[in-house]
């Protein structure tokens, strides 16, 4: 693959085109276990030169991977075929923000906290959040659906796409969807994209959904003695019909990683469960806390706290906001990394599940941390290890294989919200066989010279720990 | 075009086979103007009867119409091009409701009433609803992407599809999306599926979201002297953050045609507002109600009434309701044709568009009127003209034409709710020229052989009005 700089350097300017080596080296990974080098770096701003690079690309074959913030998880943004790498962050204006129509318009660099943070002075708010949202970008959220912890009330990205522009791999540019609501005009191909991972086209303009900002927020924490009481919680809250715009779970393993990297403090029982309900009526935000609580309660959930108040509110929640970040502090000479890290379960399933992935752990040597969205069906693990040990990178390998297989044989999925990309793929296309010559076929009508984002989702390699080099000292 | 029909009774047993003229005559179209005979209907049972079906229509390449129960407004059941009419009403098996995961498992063939009324005693809804909820099918419901009157609130079929099992072109099963609220593995190919109008594949089972019914509802009606403050007043209440669970217009000819056809004796104002608020805490439905009605009387709404009682609330909405059928009751000779029958527009467009469909029916001497789901942008309108007049037809196409330039010159889409199918390709075709390629090649992908619905959405002729004959007696 022969890359002309030049040329690159002529549609975007000198300034925003890198081959330098430290650049490389950062864009060579996400924050996913996975390392590959680009051969460049491309930073456009515009649409035409979004065009023009595609046209560029598609014509020599050069291999093109779409990057927001690189916080996906999963290795969507790690550049496995070498090639260009298409940084979209200077991408990131807020276009429009319309409350009339109740809808943003934005550029795909946009970061989730700051669309939110100029959202704040009309009462209104995006509601998709990963625990990322300081820094992930709203294009890179919606190529990987993300959701995060609101998504039990709110749902996911898919939910709030309501249009967007598309620039394909041959240049072209493709208008999709409405400024409405609802809209049954020709093939949702706006949904199609959500989730898509970079594989279909590069979006450069999204429209998206907002929502006005309830009044009340009322956030409650539940203390239990064992994870899997605080499972039959959460599912009985569920199918009971309670409306939580939060219902988060934390295990024994979060709690102390939390303990050890903050000093919180947290008492150090079985699981936790975060539960939240939100509205512009306090009595009715009153009965959905009161209902939760007492279903906690009835699973011998105890020493329940709750506020209205956004400080103590933050202070209940400040434990989980930064669990993924405590969960290297857990144990020294250990590492936390994302690997099997968000399936989705079936609501009932969720205590089982729970208490399924701590003893695949301890049968295989690693530590696993079980957390996340549970309310909709998200359990968030970290595979926890010493990353130096070539074993431990086997036991990780076998917990892998033995979770999926149970996650898939209780009707689970292997990703709820981070995506696919290399290292879940294995997992997934061995329990979805039937999909693969499906999206191959859609992927080869959109994108014939296979130049987006190739060898992720159907065509990732099948050895993930092998897929690229690790970023870790390791050799395996 | 040579059918084996002994090959097709084999498959699902003579009597679910049919060429019986009478039979090929009922199937010849829906709810459209359009009219196609077909060669041959056929009813399977089960999935693996509709492989077979699918494998041998294939491999003879005969087009294959799938059909819920006909009750679209655009054509997508009528079969342009003959061949095998597919009617999946005999697939109408609820596999599992599932309160414990908020999810029902259901053929394609189940009625919508009939789904909701078996989630009743569980104390649990299926949303979406289109004004014909007693006949749809949730199969046909899914090719169209169709929404109804609580759309505002709950959103479209699109939102409520978690998962789905198709039948492809070529005969294989295919296994979509997941039994969680949130998910991200692989294409979201089950909501590309959704609004695709049997061009994609056959639907043979799906796994829809369902939600607790709320204790309370509050219905209220509002009258207004001119249909424009009435629109005023619905783009306000949406922009003002309230959250309605029905957002519903009617303007003066739909009024006529009400008090015409049930003798309702509603007051023959300018228009009506037709407002709901739901919820489990009678305070918090009262704050949405008496927000929207303060919102209202701002925009000289008038003689608001409201009832939280079931059987009032139905005599309310009694004239909506039947506002459709009553329709052909406006004025003696004339009928009422599901032509530009559901464009969305901005919610801050509502005004100015309902405006602008009443002058652009009146300068083409037809009668339109306008009403709807407001709240969420859809605009119902119906062509009302004498279907014996050729130069009739004439002013319709000169209305559509001029009506949908200028909804999409204001940001908006072809249908909202209904689909494009045959009577609205043209429109949509010239508003959304980039989108046919892309549409193409995904459906070549998936139908290379171009069996599944074929010559419908981005395929269809780009004469509506003649692409098939009328079913109504006139020669054009």
């Amino acid at each position: 693959m022969n890359i002309d700089i030049n040329k690159l350097n002529r549609i975007v300017g000198e300034k925003n085109v890198s081959t330098d080596l430290a650049d490389l080296y950062v864009y060579s990974s996400d924050a996913s276990v996975h390392h590959a080098m680009p051969a460049v770096i491309i930073r456009p701003e515009t649409t035409d030169e979004v065009q023009r690079i595609m046209r560029y690309a598609n014509r020599e074959k050069i291999p093109i991977t779409p990057r927001g913030a690189g916080s996906g998880t999963s290795g969507h943004a790690v550049p496995i075929d070498g090639g260009i790498v298409l940084d979209l962050k200077r991408m990131n204006k807020i276009l429009k923000i319309s409350p009339e129509d109740m809808l943003v318009k934005v550029q795909p660099g946009v970061v989730d906290d700051d669309l939110n943070r100029s959202l704040q002075p009309y009462g209104l708010f995006y509601p998709p959040a990963p625990a990322s949202s300081r820094i992930a970008t709203i294009g890179g959220e919606i190529a990987a659906n993300a959701s995060g912890v609101r998504s039990v009330k709110y749902g996911a990205t898919r939910d709030y796409v309501l249009g967007m522009k598309v620039v394909l791999a041959n240049g072209d540019l493709i208008n999709l969807g409405s400024n409405t609501r609802v809209h049954s005009s020709g093939y949702q191909l706006e949904r199609l994209i959500v989730g898509s991972e970079g594989t279909l086209g590069v979006i450069v303009e999204a429209t998206m959904r907002i929502q006005p900002v309830p009044k009340y927020r009322c956030l409650a924490v539940a203390k239990f003695d064992k994870l899997e009481d605080a499972g039959n919680a959460i599912s009985d809250i569920i199918s009971s019909g309670t409306n939580p715009s939060m219902l988060e779970l934390m295990d024994s393993i979060g709690i102390v990683a939390v303990n050890n990297a903050m000093n919180l403090g947290l008492p150090e029982v079985g699981a936790i469960i975060l539960f939240e309900a939100d509205g512009n009526v306090k009595e009715a935000v009153d009965y959905e806390i009161k209902k939760m609580k007492s279903i906690c309660e009835k699973h011998k959930g105890f020493g329940i706290e709750m506020s209205y108040d956004s400080t103590e509110r933050q202070k209940l929640f400040g434990g989980r906001k930064k669990l993924f970040a405590s969960l290297s502090k857990y144990k020294q000479g250990i590492v936390c990394t994302d690997l099997a890290d968000d399936m989705g379960v079936p609501n009932s399933k969720i205590a089982e599940a729970t208490k399924k992935i701590h003893e695949i752990a301890k049968k295989n040597n690693v530590i696993m941390a079980v957390y996340g969205h549970c309310g909709s069906g998200v359990i968030h693990t970290k595979i926890m290890l010493d990353s130096a040990k070539k074993s431990q990178w086997d036991d990780a390998e076998h917990v892998i294989e033995e979770l999926y297989d149970y996650v898939h044989s209780i009707g689970g999925v292997t990703s709820a919200e981070h995506g696919i990309g290399l290292s879940k793929a294995p997992a997934w296309k061995k329990a979805r066989p039937d999909l693969i010559p499906v999206m191959r076929a859609i992927k080869k009508a959109l994108d014939p010279n296979n130049i987006l984002n190739p060898h992720k989702l159907m065509d990732a390699p099948d050895d993930w720990i092998r897929a690229t080099k690790l970023r870790y000292r390791v050799e395996l």
